[in-house]
C-alpha cells in the first residue's frame, strides 16, 4: 500500500465529492496524515478545499492517478456508477489493487454489481454507507456500516481510521453494509413522519408542544428523530440540516427495493407519500421537519413561527 | 379529607379493576399506608387481592361508600362510563368532595364529558392517563399524564404520590392528560409497526438479526420501542406484555380523533391496519411484536423460532 507519488511512505487518498460530508472526511484524512486529492464537478467546492490548503485535481482521472483509495462521497447510485464508469470515469485509471470506498446510499443489488465489476478489473471495493451528519464528518467521528472482502477492509484501513469513530465490519460482500443503512433509513424516515404526525396532531389539539416534547421524550414514544428533529418544529427553524428530497430518494430506495422481493411495506409508503407532498408542495430542499409544515397545512393546525398558509 | 371509615387519621381509597396494573397500583397504596378496597367483576381478581390481606367490596358502591380517593384502572371509555353511571354505577355513591381517578386511556373528548358530569354532582375527576407496565406499577413506579382541577389534584395526591414515579400536571381541565397520552400512543403504536417492517425486511434479506439491532440502537434509526420490542422477535417469544389489541383500541382512538379534527393521519392509519391483520390472523391476544409474525406470514421471511405458516 505505499504510494509512488513524491512521500514514498505516505498512503494517497482521492475523495470524489467535495460537499458538507466530503470536505469534512477529506480534512479527517489530512489530519491523519493521509495524502489527499481533492474532486469535485462543482469548481468552488474545489477552490474551497484548495484554500484550505487541500490538493486537487481538474479531472476525475487525475484525482485518482496516484490514490492507494479513493472515497467516493456522492448523491446516490447513479453518481457512483457515472464516476465509476462514465466519461472520465475512473475505474479505467485507478491503481491496480486499490480499493474504491463508496459511501452513498443505495440499493444493495447495485452495490453487489458495482463490486463484481471492479473485482473483474483488479480493484477492490468497500460498500461503506456513512451516518453522522457534517459536524462529525469534520471530526472525523462518523459511523460507517461497511462490507466487503478482507482485502478490500485492509486497503482502505487507513481512510477508515481516519474518517470514523465506528467502523461496523457486516461481513465480507459487498451490499450488506448498503442493506443495513437502508433499514436504518426505513426506521429514520418513517419515525420523521410520526415524529411530525404527532407534533402537529398536538398543536391541532391546542397543547403546549413544549409540554409534549418534555413528556414524550422520557417516554415508550420516544424515538432518536422524535428527540433531534421536532426541536426545529418548536424553533419555527426549517434550515435544512438534511432535506425532504433525503427521504425522497431513500425511502424511495426502500420502497423499490421491498416490491423487487415481493415485501410488504405499508408505513414505509405512507411516509413516502407525505414526503412527495412536501417536496411537490415546494419544501424538497427544506428541513425533512418541514413535513410538519405539510401537516399544518393539510389541517390548519398552528406550529410555532410559522405562518398558516405558508409552503 | 380524612376518612369517616374505623381509622379516622387514614385516607382511604377504593380501586376499581385489579388486572395486572390495578392490582400493582392497590399494592402501592396500601404499602403508602392508605386505607384500600379493591373490586373487580372478576371474582379470581378480587380473590388474589384478599390473599394478599387486601380488603375488597363485593359490589362498586359498596367498594367506594367510604372512599375519599377512587383509583379506576379498567381497559377503555365504555368501561369507565359503565363504572360511573351503568348498573350499580357509583356516581351516585361515592362521597361528596370524593375524587375520581381516571387512568383509562380515551378519547380526551369523553374525558371532559365525564368530568363535567362528576362536577355537576360534586366530585372531582383526575383525568390520569398511566404508562409503565406491571412491573413498575407494582413498586409504585409509574408514570401519570395528569390534568384537573386544583381541587382534583389535592384530593388525589395521596393516591399519586404512592402510585407513581413521575406525575406530569399538565392543565387544570380534564382531556389534557388524555391528549398527551394519545401522542404517546400514536408514536408507540407507529414506532412497533415500523420496528416490525424493518426487523423482518431484514430477515427476508438475510441480514444477521443481533447485528442489526446493535447497529440501530446505536443509530438514528432507533426508538424506545425498537429498542424494547425486537428483542421479542429475536428471542421469538410473542408471550403477551402489551396485546395487539391495546393498539388496535388506542390507534382507533386515535384515527377517531383525527378525524373528528379533520386531521390526516396517514402512518397511523398504516399502522393500524396491520394491527387489524394481526387480530384478524389470529395474533390478537399475543404481545404486539407480532406484528414481525405478520410481516413474516406475507412476505416468506423466516424469523427466529417461527414456523414459517404458524398463525
Amino acid at each position: 500500500m505505499s504510494s509512488h507519488a513524491e512521500s514514498p511512505e505516505r498512503v494517497t487518498a482521492a475523495v470524489i465529492g467535495l460537499g458538507s460530508m466530503g470536505f469534512g472526511m477529506a480534512q479527517s484524512m489530512k489530519r491523519a496524515g493521509i495524502e489527499v486529492v481533492g474532486y469535485d464537478i462543482t469548481s468552488a467546492a474545489v477552490e474551497r478545499f484548495a484554500a484550505e490548503g487541500g490538493r486537487s485535481a481538474n479531472t476525475l482521472r487525475a484525482a485518482v492517478a496516484n490514490a492507494d483509495i479513493v472515497v467516493s462521497v456522492v448523491v446516490n447510485a447513479a453518481q457512483t456508477e457515472a464516476v465509476l464508469f462514465g466519461a472520465d470515469g475512473i475505474s479505467a485509471a485507478m491503481k491496480p489493487g486499490a480499493v474504491f470506498v463508496s459511501s452513498a446510499t443505495m440499493d444493495p443489488a447495485i452495490a453487489r454489481c458495482l463490486s463484481e465489476q471492479l473485482e473483474a478489473l483488479g480493484l477492490h471495493y468497500l460498500d461503506a454507507p456513512i451516518s453522522g451528519g457534517a459536524a462529525r464528518a469534520a471530526k472525523g467521528e462518523l459511523t460507517i456500516m461497511a462490507s466487503g472482502s478482507p482485502q478490500a477492509f485492509a486497503a482502505a484501513r487507513p481512510a477508515l481510521d481516519a474518517m470514523a469513530a465506528k467502523v461496523y465490519e457486516l461481513g465480507d460482500a459487498a451490499g450488506t453494509g448498503a442493506a443495513f443503512k437502508m433499514i436504518n433509513q426505513l426506521l429514520a424516515g418513517v419515525h420523521i413522519a410520526a415524529a411530525c404526525e404527532a407534533i402537529t396532531f398536538a398543536a391541532k389539539q391546542g397543547l403546549d408542544l413544549d409540554r409534549v416534547y418534555e413528556v414524550i421524550t422520557a417516554s415508550a414514544g420516544n424515538s432518536w428523530m422524535f428527540e433531534n428533529r421536532v426541536p426545529h418544529v418548536l424553533a419555527g427553524d426549517y434550515t435544512p440540516l438534511s432535506a425532504i428530497e433525503i427521504f425522497v430518494k431513500d425511502l424511495g430506495i426502500v420502497q423499490d427495493m421491498a416490491r423487487a422481493e415481493r415485501y410488504p411495506v405499508p408505513l414505509v409508503a405512507a411516509a413516502l407519500q407525505m414526503y412527495l407532498a412536501a417536496s411537490g408542495a415546494g419544501m424538497g430542499r427544506d428541513d425533512d421537519s418541514s413535513l410538519a409544515r405539510l401537516y399544518a397545512q393539510l389541517s390548519g393546525a398552528k406550529l410555532p413561527g410559522q405562518e398558516p398558509n405558508k409552503a
